[in-house]
């Protein structure tokens, strides 16, 4: 019954909620029983990409399995 | 001429925008004179709600009245 | 080959993006080598607006010319 | 469905823990819908007080009624 | 026995301290039992207002009635 | 020779004590050379259980196998 | 319609406000369209001038010409 | 009439009160007029010791003498 | 030729420069080669006091003798 | 294409650039496509080790693979 | 008399210390009367470069010109 | 057994670990008993030095005799 919090990074070329909802896509898929998330920091990546990649860190909380 | 300010919470299943607007209209509907606003931070809630509850912690400034 | 960064403010009626795309555009109109930015406040002005203005507060990193 | 956050400094004579279930318990009797809480500061009065009294900052959580 | 604090944001067209002063003033006018407060953020305003305006965020504790 | 840090957090219907002791108990039970933990935060959730439930956020620092 | 924030430390023999006016003097002085400033430290220069002298580091914004 | 601070780090092998106690009796052993304390940190160190030890920064203010 | 830097906490009934001052005093009266200050914190002590104290919690840096 | 973000502490006899190297050389000996690192903190060790040991702790972010 | 705050980010192949001095050399040669710097960040470019790219974020403080 | 953790700034016209052994060069001379420290800032002076002279300020925690 404990959780465990990891630290992802989520991109999207189109919004901040995309890229938010691009990290939580990834963590779902890969973790079972994911209870919250926080944004810890949005940026933007412009001069590697075409035009301007939108990006969120996110801590998220997931219970472990006992 | 003083201002007050209130932490709340605004939660929206679409985006952090809609969360932000869900807590300023409860404080435009509650008090008058609001100023200004700042977000303090971004969440999400996943284990509680169906899909993703986007949530937004805003510190809300207002006149209080003489 | 050093980057510099400052702080600019971008606004928009609409959303947050809104506002940071404003401030981007800003930066690209005027610096050369913009690289990345980081979001460092969201608020929303409503006091001396019609409505709501979005703003968001933006440290850009950009390349200075040799 | 907005949450309001208020900030109580509870005190005990025991313990933390004292102080934290005292911030708690005066919330809980003037407030309906607590929900969570998070301790922003423990301290220790001493020079005006008989022995230690500790006490603990508490930001209280709490869902506005409609 | 339980403190509360609450954030105000005093002005003044004179000064720092004229502005937590302002801040107090409100508090002991309109709460018993205030015990101490503490300085946030000192800000001018500029543009709105004729000269500057000398602005303290304050942080007021007061003692809850029983 | 190298620490690898992650974030856990225990739970407790008792004390915060009793929390961060979860966390631990977690801890060493699925890792080896747990050197030594900091808490970054102490929670009480309220809503969703019975009575309170204590939680901790602990980072906990082990080394790595080489 | 972009805001831009500078960082300037004012100084002044006699007091903190003074040191903080030194700071928005010069700002006001060289820039159009300055807004508002905020406060992010006061210090005190002692070794290397006669008495004291009294600092303030403020970040200024204004608002860009287009 | 002035007030100084310092920084002391107390230990137990029982609880996190326990190690805040640790500190202020130390402190009270060795100061006179101690008003107040502050944690900064609680932390447990367990590879060097048996089982757990409990540690507790704290920040000690007592008034000097004239 | 290293420095030391001690925290201090000057009092006044008349200002925050002047709670500031009397840090700056106590340090120069027992202190060699004091550097430079800054301000970490300003309160005001009000229920266990006449009026208001002005309160200003500041670090000293001062060289240490060889 | 969700990056993730891990804290290792690095360690070395000679130097702090020592210590990030250390654990710079373990993420990328153990992860493919390390991108990026940021240092959160410098130490040093005495007590427990022969001289003094140089340590650094570092957040490293790898792309995860789809 | 007043000074001005900028951000620069030096960077180096070699050592933190290099890119400390290569954002410092920049601003010697473009600015007059650089009187200090502190250090607000290190990390290091791993993805885009050969190798490791050290960085250091400096804010540089300079006395303006009246 | 209670630790003591104190602030000093050592100094080097090489280089930050340089400025950090001299800080802790100091601390061992003259404190019994060290165990570790924390770098909390890294800087540089100009403007009174010839060249750069690089600071680090830096905590140290020893073990108190009892």
């Amino acid at each position: 019954m404990v959780f465990k919090k990891i630290d992802l990074i989520g991109r999207s070329t189109e919004s901040f909620d995309g890229a938010v909802d691009d990290a939580l896509d990834r963590a779902e898929e890969t973790l079972d029983n994911v209870h919250w998330a926080t944004v810890t920091e949005f940026g933007v990546e412009i001069a590697s990409v075409e035009g301007r990649e939108y990006q969120a860190e996110v801590e998220v909380a997931f219970e472990l399995e006992e």
